[in-house]
């Protein structure tokens, strides 16, 4: 499948690199290629810039988020929340219109320090924005609960025994991303909250989940729903 | 033990017929002692009102919100969120100070309609806004992420195995709180989140709770974190 990733950090990188090992034609949008291309400083939290990776991900390409918009059958967002609107524009909302954006990205404000803040939340959310500002765009809200490795790889935790949530407006598009989910990933327990409305509620959980991340000392968990 | 309660809607009641079922001395506090014991009107979500409820619970008292806190070795806090502050006040400092106040409250604001949002998230939490208002009262806010009959029997869904969370600055009142939760519940899995602050994500948690409700149909249900 021709795959459009947006974002060139840890969550880029890591659902670009096992949609490559499955064998997807992955490009991955940018806002700056050449910046992106010279940049070889490792992010502050501690994953390489996406140059470095990318000398391991070979089949992985890189282009404009508009490029990496006209490429995908289907794109991920997985910009920061808080400059996921601007990347869409960027990347032409005909590049976008009647394709599903699996929404991962989270509302994160870190300008007032650690654990951050969300920039959008409570009567709004980052998925909604996306969904409003396109509303051609089948916008699918998941994996955004939970941290990279896991995402693309629910079997690192307990054996994948826990649950992935999910929204949207557009039934089909659930039903495809689910079936992404679970074959290409190995997810089992995908809950379908509803309309795009309940990423409020995915999002935030967030401020949970970093101090959950605190007090457990690791990204690697996740929470199961026990009925 | 003399346990004071404040609130009178499902959540008080649960916790205070649960607390004199195990032996313990609850007075319950309410704004107006004479309007409580004369409504008799089921509350539209359903639960009985407090006079009716009761009848069947003869051995719990009804007071003031002063009355309660000045009865009470330790005091629950189970009004709606939005009405806590006011009931401190009418509790009065001067009864509150020194003891364990256990805030299981959620500040929803129904005002909107349904679901509700948050009347305070995101860069604060109603547990800090008391903790601020009461700083020599030992805050420590847990219960508030599943509903009131898990609260009090917790093996109801899954025989137990689901996680809740904890946290307040008074790391002695933590542990009381938890052995309480631990050996008069039946709570197994209790993560420590640390100080007062966390209350922001265990209230925001709130906002996914309701949205996991409406899909799975039942309020029965709780997570568990898995490592």
């Amino acid at each position: 499948m021709k795959i459009g990733v947006f974002g060139t950090g840890m969550v880029g990188q890591t659902i670009s690199g096992k949609f490559a090992e499955l064998g997807h034609d992955v490009l991955v949008g940018t806002r700056d290629v050449a910046k992106t291309q010279a940049n070889i400083e490792p992010h502050p939290f501690g994953f390489p810039a996406f140059s470095v990776w990318q000398n391991e991900h070979a089949s992985v390409n890189l282009g404009t988020f508009a490029e990496a918009a006209k490429h995908g059958e289907v794109v991920f967002n997985a910009t920061n929340g808080t400059g996921s609107l601007n990347a869409l524009k960027l990347a032409g909302e005909s590049n976008l219109n009647g394709k599903i954006l699996v929404d991962i990205a989270n509302p994160l404000d870190f300008s007032q320090g650690n654990p951050p803040s969300l920039s959008v939340s409570n009567t709004d959310s980052l998925g909604e924005q996306i969904q409003r500002a396109y509303p051609n765009v089948k916008v699918v809200k998941t994996l955004n609960t939970v941290t990279a490795f896991l995402m693309v790889n629910p079997a690192l935790v307990a054996n994948g025994d826990h649950t992935l949530f999910m929204c949207g407006n557009d039934v089909d598009a659930k039903a495809r991303v689910t079936g992404w989910l679970k074959s290409w990933f190995g997810w089992k327990d995908i809950i379908d909250l509803g309309d795009i409305t309940n990423s409020r509620g995915m999002e935030m959980y967030l401020p949970l989940w970093l101090r959950l991340w605190g007090a457990l000392g690791t990204g690697m968990f996740n929470v199961k729903v026990m009925k």
